[in-house]
């Protein structure tokens, strides 16, 4: 995975307020700066009045990135915007929390390895020991934290020290069956999990089985970003597939890793693009 | 729409107890009175050991549809079967109920009129006058019978009246905005509903609105049997349709039409055609 | 259908060759001139080094519309780009071709009458009769203008004399079963077609028939600008649905049906927004 | 992969001429014998008059399941109808034939690891090294062939005698990037390959830039049976991804995989359990 030899981008989400102009106030801050956009995508809230921007550019040759990034971030301010800058040269360095399922563990990895991620994985992070012979032969080191009822606290604080020790900007659950504290979630990195049906419908526990009694013609997966309240974050992407009478719970359990698989990936990809927003329970995703 | 010129067929939905032989004993019952089976197709629920069956067949020529069909209700009883047998020569009559919208009463009766349904329309019943000039240019009976929370039990009486003049077998729900009663719905013919969200998510009033705030990433809807319990029916037909942050929730209301008269459509073609089977809150769906 | 009482927006489409602060030009001039943009979206072809903007916004207080869009379109053009300018508070009319099918022809108008369109339908133009009672049912003239090989030339110069008359800004095909001559692609307004298959699979006639034949698992309909070349003008929009070995021809015309409504009206209604632009054989959608 | 320690059941694949009573007499015949039906499911093309059927069965215990195989065969024959009948104690030995890109190697194997196919993956075939350690991580044999054009014909009697040693009964062409000579495909098990296109659409070498060009708005992939012509065997299954022109050709690519590798895993499960009935250009899919 060497790092890309494309002059370094810079992207900034930004929201607050709306305000007439704004679209050229950025887009002339860049220009007037010598940078030249790439991208740039934006959205109104009507309603709620927010202003929404993700805009992606070159700064000039010989440019600091980091102070440019700086910079923009104090101009947003001065607008009343909240703005994030990343730069393409400083990659994202994601942690995988697994169990025992391992289709999206293996999923998640194989596209990382074959270039789909601007990222570096870094760790592996299980409940289990299962995985761990998988996970070093992707050469990913494995890291087992057991955990119980009685262990949880401090089973979480290993975590959060590991995380802090490997520098993690991401968590992704890819079918870790743990539920993380409201404590962990805010001394943490941010976390996207997957959960394998159509939220709001079938939240908690084995919702396979819980759409099977209701007797759905639609089963579907949901990534979202973790929050305090089980299965409750805001939604990044979610995906359905077709079922009949004749599938069991069985085959729901078997169809639904396709959805799962595809809906994290997918919601991984966009997050690690700087393409998601949060704002309450909802998120803007450009893309 | 002429009745068709082809020889009348038998249907037969069956379902019981599972044991050995059910599909040679039904095939062999109707080979050896000289009928053809034109489509037979069978589901075995393997835990609930329940079997499902449609069969489709031309009695011989000569036959007394309606003695073959009460005959072979006999045989399917002696099965330890429950069995209920279509004759194609007696097409099913079918009420809409609407209130103000249009979007699924237009799409029904013209697909009606296109020959798409081996159903007759008769009339349309409505808690509001709107429609009424519409369904007479389509030559539909219009039966305005308003509903106020003081006259609502008064009101079911007389459309249960007008159901049972009319002789009707089905009533759709195209957007009528009222909930039935329990009483209404033991007393009546089957009532097909649609509900605007991919259920269970979003029972209930609003789910556009309700949809738009959780920030999902699809929006859905539901054709079900109306029963006692609001939104909770058994679910024949569910579609989804992807939305995005820029939609706001009269696009989700707009997109939301184009699903509602697909699914709805959907669910009265394959009920009219005798493929449905009712068990608990799940459908067999045969198509 | 009255005109809405928002106040008049300008919706602007750019595109000409790449250069840097193109997007900070474009607001700027607007933020400059008191505009307040309400929507921007733009791209570039990085492989063509084409850029592409749609722009929205409201002109300030007692601004002449008209004039506003004329500096624009000037000012775009010292930019070295191609602008079209509209105007909200000037209705698109809209011109239908309809043969005999009639799905298309009642699924546009019931959606125009709803106010999904921000248009005007001004007539329907057929080669047959049969549609000129619902026409005139909608309270739209009918113009039967027969096309037989002998007179088609004859009969493209009463349309084209026709549609400049009713000062038409576009035409829909409708399932018209005629082809129109390259003469008179160019002179009239834009043609949208719906063509019933997945383009550039089963380009011609009796598209279903070729897809039963070679077995495909899906079907589509095609909606696209009409070009000299038959079924191979601009695709603005597509959509399938899957079928199995159950569904014979008249079952792939039926579903069809429903595919063909739906694209095709998602495409006039993105035409209507002013949301495409072609360039090549291609189109960018801004939606 | 431990053989399933359910009883072993049978699986009866018919076509030939319709005639009436074919239910009843397939069904009789399992039942007389001590047969207990599982799955049954009928087909008629009604245009052509052929008859399609899938059985599957339990021979009574103590029975010879190939003996049983052997005399339905013979029944089957006797009525003028073609049969196939597998045993799932028997288990399908399927080869890979893979070239470079190995994201539908990676995926199938581990479909098959995981337990998805009741089939024997045995050995890996590739016209590249690249993909050899990969194969021996999976403990999987792998067989570098190369091929030119001037060796192509001594390469496949290579594989070929390799099939015939490995008792393959069937291969799967895993983005394998060579065409297979009519004479192979005569003389060697079925093969099923992926397209990465939605064919006909786009037949051919590189399909996604041919939809790029063309400017479709949905992409596809096709999995079929390889035949003499390319690209025009029987389709197995198809599915589509929607794409807009923010995707240049290395996102179709990208987006493509997931297609490919989805629309494959679908098509070796259905061969695998016996699904699939061929005749001319389409198939009978029994799911």
């Amino acid at each position: 995975m060497p790092a890309s030899t494309a002059p370094a981008t810079l992207v900034a989400l930004l929201h607050g307020p709306d305000q007439p102009g704004l679209v050229a106030r950025v887009s002339g801050w860049i220009f007037e700066r010598g940078g030249n956009i790439l991208h740039a995508d934006q959205h109104r809230d009507m309603e709620a009045g927010v202003f929404f921007q993700r805009v992606e550019w070159v700064p000039p040759a010989g440019a600091d990135a980091a102070a440019v990034a700086a910079e923009f971030e104090g101009f947003a301010r001065g607008l009343g915007m909240n703005a994030q800058v990343a730069r393409s040269d400083r990659r994202p360095r994601v942690v995988l929390f697994v169990s025992k399922f391992d289709h999206c563990f293996h999923d998640l990895i194989l596209r990382w390895k074959s270039g789909d991620y601007a990222a570096d994985f870094v760790a592996v992070v299980s409940n289990h020991p299962d995985l761990a012979e998988a996970s070093r032969g992707y050469g990913l080191p494995y890291h087992h934290i057991p955990v119980t009822a009685a262990t949880k606290a401090e089973a979480e604080a290993r975590q959060l020290a590991l995380l802090a020790e490997l520098r993690a900007d991401l968590v992704v659950m890819a079918r870790y069956m743990q539920v993380l504290s409201a404590d962990f979630l805010e001394k943490g990195p941010p976390v996207i999990n997957i959960h394998h049906s159509f939220l709001p419908a079938f939240a908690g526990g084995r919702p396979y089985h819980q759409a099977y009694e209701r007797g759905v013609k639609l089963i579907g997966a949901t990534a979202h970003y973790a929050t305090a309240v089980l299965d409750d974050g805001p939604i990044i992407q979610q995906d359905v597939a077709r079922v009949t009478h004749r599938q069991d719970v069985a085959d729901l359990i078997r169809l639904g890793r396709d959805l799962e698989r595809l809906v994290l990936a997918q919601a991984v990809r966009v997050h690690l693009e700087h393409r998601v927003l949060v704002y309450g329970k909802r998120t803007v995703v450009f893309d």
